[in-house]
């Protein structure tokens, strides 16, 4: 397996790739990879003749006062993870390959899907989410890309860059991978002490409690929201964010729970940010 | 030639051509033929093996008030036109193919290229170029695209865009073409009345003169922008939006005249807005 860190390199080779009609998988992260990332490594093996895994702490992303200069990363360990997965290249760029001088240039998406739940904390985050998907979709042109359910709102956005700019590119979502106690995986999670792990999957059982509750005929939103901040709120160092609950493909406030159903929390634990979700089918006018 | 409207057949028709190792150039243009979109589809026939040449009146490009509804539109006479120069296919789609209902992405370059010149009175009018071209670069990816340079700032724009989102994509800039009394060919010239029409070449002679003073060694940016504006002021109805001049490739302002010098105009005449500008490579420090 290659690692490769410039544009030239890896546009050569993957254009390589195009013209003997390869078809491309394309798993973007941010490195520090855990089990959820290398599922969809797995996937974009089985999907596509070639796989490219980009690993880049994309600094455009994070806010002020967030974890940008913290965020784990280990190029050795992951270039380790992703060989054992088969994949055929690492894209590794340096920040400075990735914006250099001279770069002026950012994708948005309107209010809808960005000015809500994660955005409203992290008032750039779904615009440099963005720009650097359609910086990295642009260079590969992948005909499928893989991202995990865990940052819901960003497959939104992400499905929206990538038909509304005629990418061509399919954007694969696939489950959220969890610890045996059903926390999220996540690289943030490195973070947490021992006693903030322990109270983590307190966001997952609040999730699982609202889908009981949806469950059981429950369709007024405000009633599944307040059980599950009360749920979280058992557990007094957990400090709410915000929980929500919406239509899954348009981030749209429901009056009545009908449809597919996003509930999806943030919260703080300690100076760790964790997020989570699920989407429950709800029958319509039941 | 062909003539194609919907993304599925583009897609497919330039697909094929890659796959095939054909290059592929694209010249972007709203229709309303004249000779300098001509002159942009010769330019790629002989640098391309296959030319696209889009036809589209993008309304994101409009700002309200402005000619959207009355911009010229004659489908039939721009193919001939574009047939007799041997393009290999016109893309020609409606609004609703390329911003389908959902549609809510945006590509934004930053104020130093748009929040001046033309960007100041026509508010949103780059950001729906630039998403409308990188809507383009994505569907057809072709090697080169080709842009006239009367249309100068916009022409930075797309640099800027294709550079920054690794499109890949060579933007080609070819002089503006014009009339035989200088008048910069536009398709907005058929709205002049014959009176207007005659006081138009002013614009060009009045680029001319700043020509003319820079040649002579006037490096003073205020002398020379004093002077233009006074040759615009001789005809009583050109009314003067703005006189520029600036850095040619940052659109910075000057304190002094030096290196790669960009002069633009841009008038209302009646109710038609003409834009014009020369590029001027001015010796440094003499």
């Amino acid at each position: 397996m290659k690692t490769v860190s410039t544009l030239k390199e890896i546009r050569a080779l993957v254009d390589r790739w195009h013209r003997n009609g390869k078809t491309v998988g394309l798993v973007p992260t941010m490195g520090a990879l855990h089990e959820g990332h290398l599922h969809l490594v797995r996937a974009a093996r089985q999907a596509c003749d070639r796989v490219v895994v980009s690993l880049f702490v994309n600094p455009t992303q994070f806010s002020a006062g967030e974890d940008f200069a913290k965020y784990p990363r280990d190029l050795k360990k992951d270039t380790r993870l992703v060989a054992a997965e088969k994949a055929d290249v690492i894209f590794a760029p340096t920040a400075e390959e990735m914006y250099p001088a001279g770069f002026d240039t950012s994708v948005t998406v309107g209010p809808a899907l960005t000015q809500t739940m994660c955005g409203l904390s992290r008032p750039n985050h779904f615009q440099g989410v963005a720009t650097v998907v359609m910086k990295l979709l642009n260079l590969m042109r992948p005909q499928q890309a893989f991202f995990g359910q865990k940052d819901y709102q960003q497959t939104l956005v992400v499905k929206r860059i990538a038909a509304d700019l005629n990418t061509g590119c399919d954007i694969v979502v696939l489950p959220t991978v969890r610890e045996a106690d059903g926390l999220a995986k996540s690289s943030r999670n490195a973070y947490l002490s021992e006693e903030e792990r322990r109270l983590a999957p307190s966001v997952y059982q609040a999730l699982k409690l609202a889908d009981g509750i949806l469950q059981v005929g429950e369709r007024n939103p405000k009633e599944l929201l307040d059980a599950v901040r009360k749920r979280l709120k058992t557990e007094s160092k957990i400090e709410i964010e915000y929980v929500a609950a919406k239509n899954a493909e348009t981030l749209e406030d429901l009056l009545i729970l009908s449809g597919r159903v996003l509930v999806a929390v943030a919260v703080k634990l300690g100076s760790t940010r964790l997020i989570d979700n699920i989407v429950v089918d709800v029958p319509t006018g039941s």
